[in-house]
């Protein structure tokens, strides 16, 4: 297995709010240590329990403009009013390590990403059905009613766009949807795409 | 999960003889029993345990010749002197059950498989590298010299081919091997060409 080298290549986790991306995310990371995560900047505030630097790094509005006019991000995206931006260098960096970089982002920025030149797999996790979307975000607490009648408008152009992506994981059972990501990137570093100086190393 | 409607697909191992085929076909029907195996005919003779209608449906020349005629085959194919077929009804009954089918075959035999219609997924499995595969060979005990030193030539243009697969999995490890197949068939399980009337599903 060694002797054959690979290419490495983005993973990027797409999901309408609530359909459980930041939980399968994690679990990910913590089966597969070799994967980096694509830390984002972002100008909204931190929820509880979250920390700069691990979850996001958060930046003022300044400071996030600042540095996305010096090109710092590899895409920008503005959502429910803050804004979003994943750092360019840091994706460079990992992948000529050799791993795979790990992507959270939304449906917005996923073109973005796609469009950039760089081997991406996109994951569209998906709750079962709009009627558990809406329990799940009334459950996390994390939001208004007003916003989560929005993110329920705004569900309904995201699954839409489901088809512009190469996968999709109904998030039923978590552990089931966890594997069913991992299987996905185990397939896709069998790719024959993947394969650098394949019969240059078979016949070595 | 139960709601969504997802399409079955076919699945084509390839190898160059001695890439662990059989043996890596097998360990998957046992861990999926659900996937159908497409048992080919064959002209060639039974090996030592093989079973008719399990292994291969073993035919006279004449009685193979006679139903290729009657186009009973997807495809048929010479090697090593030997004839082998693909039935064309088993295989569109299989998928019709929702099943998918796997089938073992020839290089040479693949095309005409990927090239019939079906959603075909196809998977290169490669012994590490040259001198395993003459080793492999040699243990198997199956083959003369002369027979040895022709799949060997015959490995030379196979291996230049595998790029035209979807897949490739290096067969160094077999269980690992077997884990490498069964991630790429839930992967592709998840693309999202599988799934039929996804959004209607899904606002149901």
């Amino acid at each position: 297995m060694n002797r054959y080298k690979r290419h490495t290549f983005l993973i990027v986790l797409i999901a309408p709010s609530g359909g459980g991306k930041s939980t399968i995310l994690r679990r990910l990371i913590e089966r597969r240590p070799d994967i980096a995560y694509s830390v984002s900047s972002t100008t909204r505030a931190p929820r509880v329990g979250e920390v700069d630097g691990r979850d996001y790094v958060f930046l003022s509005r300044e400071e996030f403009t600042r540095r996305r006019e010096q090109g710092q991000f590899f895409e920008t995206a503005e959502v429910h009013g803050n804004l979003y931006g994943t750092s360019r260098v840091f994706i460079r960096e990992r992948l000529d390590e050799g791993r795979h970089v790990v992507l959270d982002i939304d449906v917005q920025g996923a073109d973005a990403i796609v469009n950039g030149g760089l081997p991406v797999v996109t994951v569209f996790l998906m709750p079962p059905g709009h009627e558990v979307l809406k329990q799940r975000l009334h459950t996390r607490g994390a939001d208004s009613d007003e916003t989560i009648a929005l993110r329920l408008r705004n569900a309904h152009g995201e699954v839409a766009r489901a088809h512009d992506f190469n996968y999709l994981v109904i998030n039923d059972d978590l552990d089931e949807a966890v594997n069913e990501v991992l299987a996905i990137v185990r397939a896709e570093e069998n790719r024959i795409s993947r394969y650098e100086s394949l019969e240059e190393t078979f016949w070595r």
